[in-house]
C-alpha cells in the first residue's frame, strides 16, 4: 500500500472520499482508517509506526492533533487536511503551526483531493512514469477547464 | 505529588513558574517536567499514564497538542495553558477545541497561575481545609487589590 | 447534588442537555438552572455562593460572562462552555481570557458533554470507584469507535 | 459627581487618565475607582448600585466583564473601554457582544478619551450650556488639526 | 422626537425594528430614516446636523461608516449597531475603532433592542420618572426570565 | 495636479511619504493634505468635490472611513491605504468592505507606494508615454531585485 | 474592448455577472474569461500581457492569487474581487496584502458591481462624457434609494 | 541538486537559513534563489519548470503567492513557508487555501527548518538510508531535549 489515509472521525468521510477518488484515478494503492489522536491514540501510534505506506494523509477537524501525532511517530511525510466546522481557524492553525522538528504539510480546508495529489507528487519523486501520469492528469484538468470555460464579450 | 505540570518546551518556563509559585504558596506538592507531544511523545504518554498526580497542568504554544494528548491517556483532569507567540489564536484554539469525549479545561494565554489555582480548586473538592485555604488566598488577593486601589475624585 | 449546571439562557438547552445526558449516564447527581450574569446577576451570585455542588458548569454565548462571574464568587472549580453564534470567537475568548486570580476551565464550543466529563474527572480525584467508571466509559467509547470504524483498502 | 470611572486593574490607569484629563478639561466632576468584576465583584456591584454618577465608564482588558457587570446592576448608561493586550479581540468582543436587555456602549481599544467625550455628550442631552461647551471643544480640536495640518504640493 | 434611528440600508429593517419596538414599549418618540454614509451622504449630514432628537441610533453593516459619520457632525450621543453579514468583524470593528475625538458607543451585532435601551438610559439621566420606567422594565425582564427558567434536578 | 493624497492624521505621514516619493520619481504632480472623515469632515467633502486631481489616495487607520467618505462625494477613482495599528483587521476591513455603489480600491497595509503606483497606472490608461514610463520602472525594479538576488548552492 | 474580466473559476460567475451587468448599463465594452492563476497559469499571463483592455477585473476565492498574478504581468490597473467561501479572510487578505511594487486595488467580498464601477471610474479619468454618465448613474442610485427609503415616526 | 529553496524577498533569508542549515546537516544538496511571484514572475516560472530539484521549498510573506505559482508550473511537491509580518493570517491563509488541483503543503509560520525536514522526508520515501538518517536525527533531537529537560519537584 502506498498511501495511508487516516481520518479522525467517521464524519470526515466526505473529505477522505475525495482523496480516495483521486488515488484510484491515478492507480495508487491506499488504505483508509479511522483513528483519533484523542479517542483512540494507541491506534494512531500503531498506524504511524507500523504502516507500510510511503506517505500519510491525516484528516481532522477542531483541535486537529491527528496529523501532528502521526508525524511525531514517523519520519515519513505527513499531509494534514483541516476539516471545516464552526470556527475553521481551529483546524487550520492546529495543523499548520507545528513546532520545530516535526513537520506536517497542511493543505486547504476540506481539500482531500489536494492531499491525494500532493501524496502522489511525493511518490513520483524519482519515478518518471508516475510523474508523467501526474503531468498528464494536470494537463487534462487544464484542458477540461479550458473546454468548459466561459468566454463572453459585450 | 498532587499536581503534575508538563510543559512542551523549556521556553515555556516563565508560564510554568507562575504555576509553581502558586502551588508552593498553597502548600501543594508538584512535579514539573518538559515533554513534547510532538518531539518526545512517548514521554508524554508515560507521564499521562503513570503519574501519581491527581491533576495535570499542560503548557504549550503553537499547535498546542500537549494538553489533548495527555487527556487522551488519562481520565484525570487536564488543565491546558496556551502560550503566547506570533499568532496566539493557534494555541488557544488548539487547546479549547477538543473533540467530544476527551475534555481539557483551557485557561487564559500564559496564565500559569490560574492553571495552578484551578488545579488546587479541583484538589479542594471534598477537602474543606484546602477549600478554606483557597478562600483565604482569594480574600487576601481581594484585600491586597483594595489596599493598592487608586481612588481619585475631581 | 454533585454538579451544578448553569446556562445563561433557555436557548442554551441543547448544549446543556449533552451535559445532563452524560452526568446521568455516569450516575452523577446534578441541578440545572437558568441564570444570566447580565440579566439575573443576583441569582448567579446566589447559586455560586450557596450551591452544594462540588463543581460548576457554566454555559453561555456572546459576551459569555457567566462562567467568570460564578468563578468570582466561589473557589470551587468552574468549567465554562462557550455557545456558538454569529461570531464564535466572542464566547470562546470571553471564557478563556480570565484575569489572574480567578480561573475558569474552558471546553470547546457547544461541548456540553466534555464539560460533564471534565466535571466527573474532577469529582473522581481521590475516588477510585468513580475513576474506574470513567475509565470504563472511555474504553467503551473507544471500543464503539473501533467497531464503527471504516477501514477500506484499494 | 457626574461620571464614575471604574477600571478593572491598576494597570489600566493610562487609559483611565485620558478620560480623567478630558473630564477635567470640560469641567465635569468624576470619581475614579479600581474594581474588578472577577476579583472584587461585590465592590463592583456596590459601585453600580450606589454611585450618584449619571454615567459609568468601565475600563477592562482580557475577558472584559466589568462593563457588562456594572450594566447588569444599573439602568444608567455604561460606556465600556476595551484595553489592549496580546489578543485585543478578547476585550473588544467581550464588551461589544452583550446579550439582549443589558446594553453597553463600547468605544475603541484604549480610547479612554472617547469614553469621556461620550459620557459628556450623554450629560449634555437637554443641557444646552454643556452641549455648547462640547461643540466648542470639537471645533477647537478641528481648528488645531487644521493649524497643524501638513499640506504639500509637488 | 427623542431618538433618531438611521439605518444604512432598507435591508437593516429587522435590526431597526427591534429598536422601534422597545422605544414604543417605553413610550419614547422616535423617527426612523434610511440614509447611507456612502450612497446618500448629504442626507446623513443633514440628519446629523438638524435632527431635533436627543440621541442617535445608527445601524449599518459591512464597512459601517454611518455611526461615525453621524458622530462627526453632531455632539449628541451616537449609538452604533453593527449588522451581521459574511464577515461580521467588518461592521463591529468599523464601528468600535473610532479615532480620538469622535466617540461612538457600539452595541452588539444586530442588537437593535440594546441600542434602544441604551438610548433610553441616556434620556433617563436626570429624569427620575424615565429611570424608574427603565428599572421596572429591567425588573420585568428578569421576572419573565425567572418564570420561564428551566430548573431540573437529577 | 494629478493625484490628491489625503491622510486622516499627521501620524500617517510615513505611509504617505512612500506615495509622495514614488509620484515624484514618476514625474506625477500631487497634493498632500490632512483631513479626517471624523474630525474635519467638511474639509474631506470639499477636497472630494473640488479637487482637480484625477485620482485620490486616501490613507487612514482604525475605523478607516476616509477612503469611503471621499468615494461617496466623487466618481473619480479612490485608492484606500489601511494604516497598521493594534488590530490591523480594523482598517483593512473598513476600507475593503464598501457597500454596493461606492467603490474603493484597497491596497495593502501601510502600502503607500503601491497606492501611488496604482494611481499612476490609472493615469496611464490611454497615455502610452506614461505607460512606458511605468513599464520601465517595473523593469528597473525587477532588474534591481535580480542584481541583489542571493543565489547559493550547497 | 475596455474592461477585461477574468474569474478564477466558473463558479465565480454570479460575482462576475454583477460586473457584466453594470458595464453593459454604462455602455462599456468588456470581455469575460475564466483563467486560473494556479490551474491555467499560462492563459492568465497571456491575458495579462496581450489584452487590449484598459483595466482588468480579477475575481477569485480561497488563496486568491489571480489578481496579483495578472498585476505581475501588466502595468495596467488591476481590480481584485475576493469571493466568499468558508473562511473569507483568505481571499480578502490574499488580494489586499500585495507586496511593494505590484499594486492591486481590492474591492469588497463578492462585490463584482463595485469592481465594474471602479473600472469605469478609471476609464473616465480625462473623459468628461463618461464621468458625467457615472455621476448620473450615482445620482440615479441615490434617487432610487431615496424613493424607496422608509421613513417612520412614532 | 535535491531541494530548490525559493524565497520571495531577500528579507526572508533568516527563514531560509534554517532550511539551509538543516539540509546541510542532513547532507542534502540544495539551491537557494530569490524570485518573486509578483515582481519577477518569469524567473519563478523558469525555476518551477526547469529546476532539476526533486522538491521545492517556497518561502513568502504577505499575499504569499509564491508557493502556489511554483506549484502551478510543476508536478513536483511544493512546500510553502509563510513568513511573519503585521498580519500573519495573510501569508498562512494564502499558502494553505490553494484551490483543487494544485496542492501546496504548508508548514508553520517562519518554520524554514520544518520545511527542510519535510523535504528530506519526501526524498527519503523509498530511500532507506536517508530514512535512517532522518530517524537518527529525530532521535538525536529527542535525546537532546531530554538531556536539557528541566525536572523539578516541590
Amino acid at each position: 500500500m502506498q498511501v495511508h489515509i487516516v481520518m479522525g472521525s467517521k464524519s470526515d468521510m466526505p473529505v477522505a472520499q475525495k482523496a480516495v477518488d483521486l488515488l484510484k484515478e491515478l492507480g495508487i494503492t491506499y488504505k483508509l482508517d479511522v483513528a483519533s489522536a484523542h479517542r483512540t491514540p494507541k491506534k494512531v501510534v500503531e498506524i504511524a509506526e507500523e504502516s507500510s505506506a510511503g506517505v500519510f494523509i491525516a484528516i481532522a477537524g477542531l483541535s486537529a492533533a491527528l496529523p501532528g501525532v502521526i508525524a511525531a511517530h514517523t519520519v515519513k511525510p505527513v499531509i494534514g487536511v483541516p476539516v471545516s466546522g464552526k470556527v475553521n481557524l481551529d483546524s487550520i492553525l492546529s495543523i499548520v503551526q507545528m513546532p520545530p522538528g516535526i513537520p506536517v504539510g497542511c493543505v486547504g480546508l476540506d481539500m482531500g483531493g489536494n492531499a491525494a495529489l500532493l501524496a502522489v507528487e511525493i511518490l513520483a519523486v524519482g519515478n518518471e512514469k508516475l510523474a508523467s501520469k501526474l503531468a498528464a492528469h494536470r494537463a487534462g484538468m487544464a484542458m477540461k477547464l479550458e473546454e468548459e470555460a466561459i468566454s463572453l464579450e459585450g
